[in-house]
């Protein structure tokens, strides 16, 4: 028999779940949750509303009910732990693991946060308190404390007997950590040695003395990139005095690379962070709005610049007609050399050793591609405003620009980087607008000086 | 003791590696590589140049050779390979994983490849010609060969003996899976089932059917999508029959989500998608040059539309002043719709089921914006031109503008992701270009308009 695996969700489960809420159908309701899992319950319950959601979640079971809850999309999650009673979500918290139970209790009111912690049993309001005064996007907000620690001079037999001690609360457990007398990571023991290994023989003959470990003070975006690097499933986190204190799992990590990424494109389309499933405009809107605000001052200011133009202007009103072409490729070849740099500083692809070779590489790209555009514009605009001269130079002014535009693209994330400042800040509005009045000054420069001398 | 990890290279690494290349000393140059990781000779490697490349990799033994060229970057692992002998490659090959030797031979020109897949031993091209055939963004194009399947009527120490002889071959086994007599999946065990229960204990009483799976033709993204979903760290892959034919890894799946996401950046930024750490500036320019020269014809374009209000501009040359923050208007709502549209359909936030609700989300936003960017233009622009008839014509258009592209930024990646073509395009300058053209047409039309109404 092939086995029947349900993977996602389709309308009809919606409709269902709807229906059976609507007629308060309980029973039909736990049988098709049962069924299902976490994620895909997480699913179905961010496309109810509110009071659906409530209904829904008065029914789980705690343990279900926070497996799920974990799984839900912040914003909705947000406005369902908002609606539950104490009770419900102390009874929710006790069956996380200690990184998930942080992270809820972290983003409640500290009001509620304290209330909730002081009806916790000390067992896992210790945990919880232990997580809490990590920085979210450090290796200590990540990380969990459900992990297996043996002694270095125990021996395999040792090591069975704690995983299975410990084989309820840790879940996913591939590796274990070996530690030395003072709780100290010195090695690793991958979970087939206990399997294949003799009972009686040392953990220290058998694990292996290089560990990748990650201090617990690390930013998440450098805890990706090593456990990317090296193709981990898990990696252990020390305290300052190499001592083993947490595991982060390659689930948190795959999480983080997308918290990543969602980062700087929100940059790229000039979004304040925005959860993608954000659900309220005004919101929404918040997000938006500051970087419109700045794109129009910004193309205020072009207007300003256009202004100082318009003598040459009047003399021949068909040079305003090319304004949005002058503005179009400086932008996209600023857009093409920024976006390649930061996506390319992001994954590693390109790194700080090697940026003058990298730079140098864009600038001749840059003046290439300046050269093919400008002599295709030159002879459009050469024939249309019956000028071969003016012509000559809208073709010069298009090799500059899109020189200068590739070189700034590429360089501005370069440098940013070397200043430890976020490079993808260099796809944002900003340089696409500075870039835009950068390339009307050229164009209408040239143009007027081109003016001057024929008349 | 502490461990000493060596995690990432630095500088003085790359001088180090240069210099001893330079002198030929082979010797401390194996003893550096041999303290490093794969992934850190990698680095290195590709910051030497082809002749220093060669070189070090003349000294390398095949497996090591093999560890190392995985890791490095497709442009400068193929140059790498291209001066490699048959002989060089097929040792390295023999030591390589299932899927990786099947990706380095696909690689490969066809008749070398041919000359390869020959003088290898039965067993490794037999496995590499069941992994040639399959497309490379599809689960059997991701998938390898090396996995522990057990029979469901068997043991547990069945099953120690199974992962006893594959432990050589398979690395980062975690989970064994379950087939029954016709070799088809019904289910998964743990390894750490395999440490905890008793040696006699049959596999089905413990295995956990509800296993998930993935079918081999199904493409890398969803499969992605699945292993996220989930929280895997690998999924078993099966064909028509429901036979268990392969194992995808986390590792694996990480590539193909930043693969995915590289794609995505690649269109936003008008790329065709171009391999972030290539140095060729020939290979470069064409990645970027076909958007471009659509820009520029796209440019054009807007200038005929322009061109047929040059009455209007004639009247008040001032009002082409303005073009950069019409065109910048437009084209920031519309990225911003579209790119938060694109990026939740990737990752799974914004799905198929909810596209009416998220429509109209948008539009309230785009409304509200556009009110708000709307007065402030129209202030501008009325004090500036001295006339609150214009400033009031210039703010409804500017109302427009936003609510048009935020509709159409948001709504074209819904539409494309509903009739399954890549909602990445949206983002892309074409979408990006219409918008220009359509502000234009709004703000000139509406101002046209007005002058004949008060002439």
């Amino acid at each position: 028999m092939a086995p029947e695996t349900s993977q996602g969700i389709n309308e009809k489960m919606v409709e269902d779940v709807k229906s059976f809420i609507k007629d308060s159908n309980s029973k039909l309701l736990i049988k098709m949750i049962d069924d299902l899992r976490a994620a895909d319950v997480a699913d179905l319950v961010e496309h109810l509303n509110q009071e659906e959601r409530l209904f829904l979640f008065d029914l789980l079971e705690p343990e279900g009910a926070g497996d799920i809850l974990v799984e839900i999309e912040a914003p909705v999650q947000g406005s369902i732990i908002s609606d539950l009673d104490n009770e419900a979500i102390t009874d929710i918290i006790k069956e996380l693991d200690s990184d998930d139970a942080a992270d809820l209790v972290g983003d409640l009111p500290a009001e509620r946060a304290k209330e909730i912690i002081d009806t916790l049993d000390d067992e896992v309001s210790e945990d919880i308190e232990k997580l809490l005064p990590y920085a979210e996007d450090t290796a200590g907000g990540l990380m969990g404390l459900e992990f297996v620690a043996v002694k270095a001079d125990s021996t395999v037999q040792d090591a069975i007997d704690i995983v299975r001690e410990k084989s309820e609360e840790v879940e996913n457990l591939y590796h274990l950590w070996v530690i030395d007398g003072f709780g100290r990571l010195v090695g690793v023991v991958s979970l087939i040695e206990l399997v294949l290994e003799s009972p009686e023989r040392k953990i220290e003959d058998l694990m292996n003395p290089e560990v990748i470990f990650v201090e617990v003070n690390r930013d998440q975006e450098e805890v990706a990139n090593l456990v990317k690097r090296y193709d981990l499933v898990s990696i252990p986190v020390v305290d300052d005095h190499q001592r083993l204190v947490g595991r982060i799992t390659h689930d948190d990590i795959i999480d983080v690379i997308e918290e990543e990424v969602d980062e700087d494109i929100s940059l790229m389309a000039g979004v304040i962070h925005q959860e993608l499933s954000e659900e309220s405009p005004i919101k929404i809107s918040r997000a938006r709005l500051p970087w419109l605000i700045a794109g129009l001052f910004g193309g205020i200011f072009a207007a300003f610049v256009i202004n100082q133009f318009e003598a040459s202007l009047e003399k021949i009103i068909a040079l305003t007609f090319f304004f949005p072409v002058i503005m179009a490729m400086g932008g996209n070849t600023g857009t093409q050399a920024s976006t390649v740099a930061v996506r390319g500083l992001a994954t590693g692809d390109i790194d700080i050793l090697n940026i003058g070779k990298r730079l140098w590489v864009e600038m001749k790209v840059a003046f290439f591609n300046g050269i093919i555009c400008g002599i295709l514009l030159g002879l459009i605009v050469g024939i249309w405003l019956s000028s071969y001269g003016l012509g000559i130079v809208v073709a010069f002014s298009l090799v500059m620009i899109v020189f200068i535009s590739g070189f700034i693209g590429a360089a501005v994330p370069l440098a940013l980087k070397r200043l430890n400042v976020d490079p993808a800040l260099a796809t944002g509005p900003f340089v696409t607008t500075s870039n835009d009045i950068i390339s009307l000054l050229i164009y209408l420069g040239f143009v007027t000086i081109f003016l001057k001398l024929v008349s």
